[in-house]
């Protein structure tokens, strides 16, 4: 459904696989027609239309194929096959096969390609009403109405700043980032290249911290100021309105490659390995040390000061209260239940070391 | 307590009531006094004072009539009738009753009658520091200070853009709709009418898509490019800070007269139907159905790929791990107990299977 | 690591110490040097180096402080004098110790006169940018780039607003109270002294009130207008993407010293007594009504219209379901298991009340 570029811009089929990065991909166009279809935009089977790429990755979805009124469809060898198969005893010619034995792969690879087309059609320039001061822009820079800029930020090649963004005194952003509109980014923030941020996320505020205080004539707790920075790596993403915190000395790092979704929250002073991905919602807190390649599903917890090694899997809505020094998938989720049942069972549930000793008695 | 209107403006009881939306309700005023009191605004019954009208919905609440300082009350019949035969043994006149079978009912329209006064008290027209571009702007549109809106949005009459807000090119808002200050709302999202986005939120944000992708020189993660658009219906409500992902491609949904509060997250692809009412920071993840009238409580959540059917109530704090194919109310919530009680149930919980492998063995 | 103020603007170690605020905490220079060094920045006792300050308050970190560069430490009285027997042993003379029988408060309040120093160089003016109304401002004023004060606001002494901020109409903001960027404060929200506020809170959106409906044409939900404001102690530390609902006619209320972390939602009408403390991701429903000193981990949820005695400790995720009379510790979490284990416990937990009926037939 969504047409992407303009019939004008857009590639033929072929010239769209070769521009795009199918490196480590084969492929190839199996097509009866003599010219290829200009590919202006992307869509589901269902939903494609001319000029529309649309890709099979899930079996379940197979039996659109024949109806699917794309341009062309990336489909695996085994699916090419037995379409061809049945369009030969239709006698129909089809519409061309791009056959790939990763589909879903090869779609993203083209759809960012797409993503890159128009990225690329963005104004290369600052907007006459941000508020920028004395900084170091790369070139290629876009940054968009009202943001503001604090001196001494260095901004790398092709970086965009959205609207209403606030970059603080001293933020480094590498190469090729994208901030999405209305991000803050405090003091003291690092970014690596190609990270990505989107609207309302809060770099770099204040680690919850502080010390008990019964002398404070204001109160129990005094404020431990919180002077690190955060530290985020390449091919990063940042969902929206998620919060990074600072550290209190020394950074909150984000490692290369890490995928945040929306709502999250970091404490400060922790460390993310390499790669690892955590659904929306999710909370760490802080001096948390995670390891890489680790997921974590929506809405799980992990407290503060304990280490997860690498390759550990949280299931959704999961709380990690101590260390993890084995890989594997933990789940800690109360079963869903009809409310009935789940007031008898939890009723139990609070009488169930009690429980446990009504059968110890039994057995002796 | 809240003066709401300056006294010249304030209605008299009898003018407010024919001007608000009283449709399908029955009242009668009940007074002994030759002139009505004019009504400034709204309180409740123990704090209302001077020009003031309170209501009494709650029975809870009835002792606090009698010294109520309410210029008028709105209360159900069979309390009308018990509090006039108290004024009359104690000799006293009272303040005027409105007299309504759904007092709090008779209140929420009459409230609605305020808002929308004051409303109507914005000023009309664009910001002189606004940045709008190429718009169509329909009639009494407010835009306010530091507001940008792309080339190619459409905004409807008499809608009200707060200041800081965010509205990407190729938005539609439809009439009467009302953006609290500083919303994003990215490209490819379209509102409905009357519809109301507290501060904070962001619509249209990338969905958290990633295809495995172990050739990535860059990680583990190839992104998905997302370009579908949120599509809102009318009489939608959207809390602060709340997130709405845009669809991969096609859009995320979300149904006519849906409420959602403060901080929820809803992932990319997710379809809400209408009149669903979800509270604080519930998520839902991708791709999920949800079906109409249904209500989920406070930090509930919803995994991904999973169809819930109309009429479903979540309780606070529950996890939806599979789909719901039945409606009623469901729960999956720990009991809280005091720690110590906790520790020794939690303790017996993970040795829950054993437990029933001794039953079994006694059975036996 | 962070250096804090350029090294002409850096205090010697006993300037310093009469300079911060350590009322209520004896402390004295151990140093074998003639002149005690300048201290601009604050580290880790691994982290620091030259000119910075570090201290030692857990003694898991006591083998870091041989090897420390800083050029000054503050010690506990039983480390100081275990480590000037270490120092004479090898004949080194080591760097100046700090000695104090709280090192972590002293380390707290020294860290806060380098927050208060750094805070003094922020220019005390308005941006030419900032669009403010017809307000009151009171002296030493600092209004950041694009940030929007409505008519009738009354900004305290010595209050900074940062870049972006949005601040209603009838806000007041005590004296010395400090906003950072993109902070929301709706109509009606008033706050103490001294109180901090992180990025992208919004204080005051409508609380989340509907009436059931039925009658409406436009949906089962008739919105209750919120008309009541927020009212925010001295010392409160409100934290980013964090919200705070108006109430629907009277205040609600955050106490004195309360601290919010990140991403918090409270609901409208809500009471939070005195120095209550809560970490991330912690959701309060509306009119629920909770003492002081009372703590929260992270993602607790508490249901609406209940009470809660002072000093409550709930744990992290834990869901309060009822009201709490009585101090201590509460807990209702999951314990997290290996997945495998996880789903056999999950399975029996769903029998469990059929479980108590096989135990009391075997028993009978």
């Amino acid at each position: 459904m969504p047409i992407l570029l303009a019939p004008d811009q857009a590639p033929t089929l072929d010239e769209l696989l070769a521009a795009a990065d199918t490196s480590g991909l084969t492929w190839q166009i199996e097509s009866s027609a003599d010219v290829l279809p200009r590919i202006a935009g992307l869509g589901t089977l269902a939903g494609a239309g001319a000029s529309e790429l649309a890709f099979l990755a899930n079996p379940r979805y197979q039996s659109q194929l024949e109806s699917s009124q794309a341009s062309a469809i990336i489909v695996a060898p085994d699916v090419a096959a037995s379409h061809r198969a049945a369009l030969a005893a239709a006698g129909v010619a089809g519409c061309p096969l791009v056959v790939c034995s990763e589909p879903y792969l090869l779609y993203a690879r083209i759809a960012q390609w797409f993503d890159r087309a128009m990225r690329g059609q963005l104004p290369r320039d600052v907007h006459r009403t941000a508020v920028v001061g004395d900084v170091s822009l790369g070139n290629g820079v876009s940054v968009g109405p009202l943001a503001v800029i604090e001196d001494g930020a260095i901004i790398g090649d092709d970086v965009v700043i959205g609207a209403g963004c606030f970059i603080a005194a001293g933020s480094r952003i590498g190469a090729g980032s994208f901030l999405h509109p209305r991000v803050s980014l405090y003091r003291g923030v690092t970014m690596g290249e190609r990270t990505l941020i989107q609207s309302g996320a809060v770099i770099g505020g204040d680690g919850f911290g502080f010390a008990p205080d019964k002398r404070n004539p204001r109160g129990l707790w005094s404020k431990i100021p919180q002077f690190g920075g955060v530290s985020i790596g390449n091919d990063v993403e940042i969902g929206a309105n998620t919060t990074i915190d600072r550290g209190a000395l020394e950074d909150t790092r984000i490692g290369d490659g890490v995928k945040l979704d929306n709502q999250i929250q970091i404490g400060h002073n922790t460390q993310i390995g390499a790669h690892t991905a955590m659904a929306g919602c999710v909370g760490v807190a802080g001096s948390a040390i995670i390891g890489e390649r680790c997921t974590f599903g929506g809405s799980a917890m992990v407290l503060g000061h304990l280490t997860i090694v690498d390759d550990v899997h949280i299931s959704a809505a999961s709380l990690v209260m101590s260390s993890i020094d084995k890989p594997g998938r933990y789940t800690a989720a109360f079963p869903l239940a009809e409310h009935r049942d789940w007031e008898k069972n939890a009723a139990v549930l609070r009488q169930l070391a009690r429980l446990r000793r009504r059968i110890q008695a039994l057995e002796e």
